[in-house]
């Protein structure tokens, strides 16, 4: 059983990794630390509280974290999740509030209290994990893994033509995290932008299902109909949900040990991930990186442990 | 009565701001809290317990902090200090703890606690404050002021051409603290440079003196002896007494409003502090800046103040 | 009839763009214009002089150019091209010097003198052209076009990461002649890299062949058997002689018209070819980018014309 | 007799350097060489022309150089100035052209064919010599030294906190130049901005005076009239002029070795010139680094020789 906490930022595809980690029998969700990104920390705050009671799972505790990235003004995607952060769509109030102990302290205490058993899952940026580090550098011997949706390491980007948006979010924080002398993963848009759900798949596979898969046929449907036409991306990016199965089920994708690092100079590269792939004495690899995904594999895991939680 | 939060990393001077902090009346340490910088977290946070033991003044509670910069690597300054901090001066053993609260957390419950009520002395690196704003943003509503040692706005800096060591050794904490919004006074190299006390006048001031003078006057002699030969400042300069004093006593300095911010990209400019002093709409002030100090009556009060308290 | 001046660092694969050039009656050459790149600008002189001897085509002037990048220190590339640039292959001596005149001023003035008639095609860095662009700024509105070898828009580089060799050797020239406003075309390693000779093609091509054919296959020699056992690369990419082809026959690529800039401050990412294809008013595009090669129907182009030409 | 090419920008001050240099015995101007500066070389070369026509010295030659800063777009000071860069004074109209040659290709050329006899003064961007340098790179070797108005290395510039206008109009220039390996000297902010003219001064001197003084007049008039009352800086600060006089009479002015560099990177401190005056292995003086100067022996120095030669 795989003890996580799940540090996020939902976002539409946070709220599919979300049910998929509910899901998911190899997981056990310590907690969820919420962030700035996709939208406000007061909106992810509120959205990870609503999508636990729309599950019933308001067992789980919620952390709210930081509302600002450590050096620039924080920016969000809010073009790509709607303005509340889930695509507009009107999810049940929460049944429950955040636990009043800060995302930061929580990732501390419960990293601490059990040495080598916490896997960090981070699919937001990584301002909460970056505080944590600095705050408490112990964390970096005591984790598990950290396991990180973010960056794009052979391919263009999707903020800029060089950055993914979870890094360039908050480029210091990635490089704090990055550099921690931790066990890391790292499934970037190299895999992800190829795990994919069609609108009419969508369509069908949740065509009179119940109410957690018509709150993910109703994001889904925002990001099709609205953010779609305007990019050229026109099938969903499982980003986050295929980080989260990769926690626990890392054979799904294929992964090469290399140095990344973040550009944090340049002017038109912010934030860009930059791997080095060859052996190198002074640039020994720091993290496992995404190289291919078995995205049918992936796809049907995700959509067979949803039917059977969430029929 | 000024309540302060010392935010520090004896160091020589620091030590010799901490003892005038004691001996002036107008000022409540209601905190030290220490930082990694001129010495590494570890002793710098042994350095304060023990002067506060050396002052019998250990009802004051120190709060370690942080031992890493945000982004760049830890850099020191044990060149000027000595490899213990305190120029190898053996301070007695501490005779109590640093509470169990880190110093991020204890700023922002007291600051939290006391709205308006506390300033914020840093005369060491930013990265505790930073991390403070960062884990609760509201702190920079809630603070009376921030009065910092650090800088070089229109003269050369001390660790490169262009960095004063505190900005340089955490710039990207200075890049933050520098933007939270918040009443900001800089006391920088542009002054405490011009703020001197000669050997001759250390030596015959502490002669057959108590512990705490005996104590100064022997870390000063390892700056006299150690450090000054090798550069081109043979006076013993006041950087962090002048902040200390300037929090209650703002008129030793003329202050001059400017927009400052901090160089983070450059390749030989990091940390540097590029101060705009022509009004402008899009840089208002956000600072308060040292332009003179009126140095005699700074170290007439400096002697004075530790004369009465530890003769 | 095309006509072109080609400036070059040669280099093994310049030297079968050379060639093909000499074989393609599409093409005029004006002249030669060298570079340091690969190798420094003697040894690219040299080259260009006895590569023409060799072909037997001493008729045509070759202009000594650049010695230094503009601002960086000067890089080459001997471990992929030899140390004497084309593989240590020993090529006749040199029929002819090279012409008095310096490149920068050979291209200014042959621009100058036919207005609309001269093809720059670039396959070194493009330090002669920045100069000559400085020296002369008339020379943006007189060329017809520049088409050019550079870049790594969507791919990873092969110098670093991020980075191509011929924009990386001089980036702030790439940065002048990409803002030039002058009608350019950018075949870069998004499409080269997939344009290959494999190693036994090459061997069994250039059997029992002519002095020309034998040269290039002693210089496609080296590659395969010193640099592509140490890389990830072991066939022939065709870099040069695409884009020498694609000047005067520009359908073997299929074009995309991008704004694309050049990363000059990165820590890491120097030399970036950042593209922005997304139609947008302040990024206008500067220059139609390669996005695919037809790369069957390029190969048995350059295998027929040398076959008809230097049998 | 020092044979000097003047690089320049005229320019106010740039106009009495040229009238200094006239009227001085120690000098022979070979040649003066234009460059886009404190307006476009367009205007700075029918300055140029202008004040020689005004001077009746016509015999000397005039070269065009470069409109565009080598990397960045090009800047001008016209507030400074005035539009036509001569405080709008109306001068006579030019009673010559400018050579045929190209500023770049005359230094080159009067450099090469006079080993060790050429000073070069550049009281202007500096994007002429590093075109120079690139174009023709023993030139370094040949140049008898480098004389440059620029930077601001311990004190704040005046286009930006950091940078000084000569310099930041072309920093990369200016690193080439920087990184040459041949004699310079800077005559920087350090200095002239204590080299003063006062209004009244300049009044009661100019007081019925023939036609040169009479036109520097009415530049400084513009001076002190529209730039100054919007500056801090009331009175004529004397910069190029005390460049000119330093090559003939060095010891108007305390010199110190440093190695000085460019910052080509920083957002904030592009065109820093930054001094390490501290003797290091790796870096080296560069160049010798105006201290202190002479300002009332410089002031007579100037005001008797314009008074000898135009009176």
């Amino acid at each position: 059983m795989l003890r996580i906490i799940l540090d996020t930022d939902p976002g539409i595809d946070d709220a599919l990794a979300f049910f998929l980690a509910l899901a998911s029998p190899e997981v056990q969700i310590e907690a969820i630390t919420t962030v700035s990104g996709n939208v406000h920390v007061d909106h992810t705050t509120r959205n990870a509280l609503a999508l636990l009671t729309l599950a019933g799972r308001t067992d789980i505790p919620v952390a709210r974290g930081c509302a600002d990235a450590l050096v620039i003004p924080q920016v969000h995607a809010a073009e790509v999740h709607g303005d509340n952060g889930v695509g507009g769509v009107v999810l049940p109030a929460p049944a429950v509030q955040p636990v009043a102990q800060h995302a930061v302290d929580l990732i501390i205490e419960r990293v601490l209290a059990a040495p080598g058993e916490i896997t960090l899952v981070t699919i937001g940026p990584l301002t909460n994990i970056a505080l944590a580090l600095r705050r408490e550098s112990s964390v970096a011997q005591k984790v598990r893994e950290v396991v990180m949706m973010g960056g794009a390491v052979r391919v263009p980007g999707n903020v800029t033509p060089s950055a993914e948006f979870n890094i360039y979010a908050d480029p210091h924080a990635a490089h704090a995290v990055f550099h921690a002398g931790w066990p890391m993963r790292l499934v970037s848009l190299d895999v992800t932008t190829r795990v994919l759900l069609a609108r009419d798949q969508v369509m069908t596979w949740t065509q009179g299902a119940g109410k957690v898969k018509t709150a993910m046929r109703e994001m889904m449907a925002y990001y099709f109909d609205v953010f779609a036409p305007t990019s050229d991306t026109p099938q969903f990016q499982m980003h986050d949900p295929l980080c989260l199965a990769s926690a626990f089920c890392p054979d799904l994708i294929t992964w090469e040990p290399a140095y990344v690092d973040v550009e944090l100079a340049g002017s038109l590269t912010l934030g860009e991930t930059v791997g080095y792939f060859k052996p190198s004495a002074h640039r020994p690899p720091n993290m496992q990186v995404s190289a291919a995904a078995d995205a049918e594999r992936f796809i049907r895991l995700f959509l067979e442990r949803i039917d059977q939680t969430f029929p």
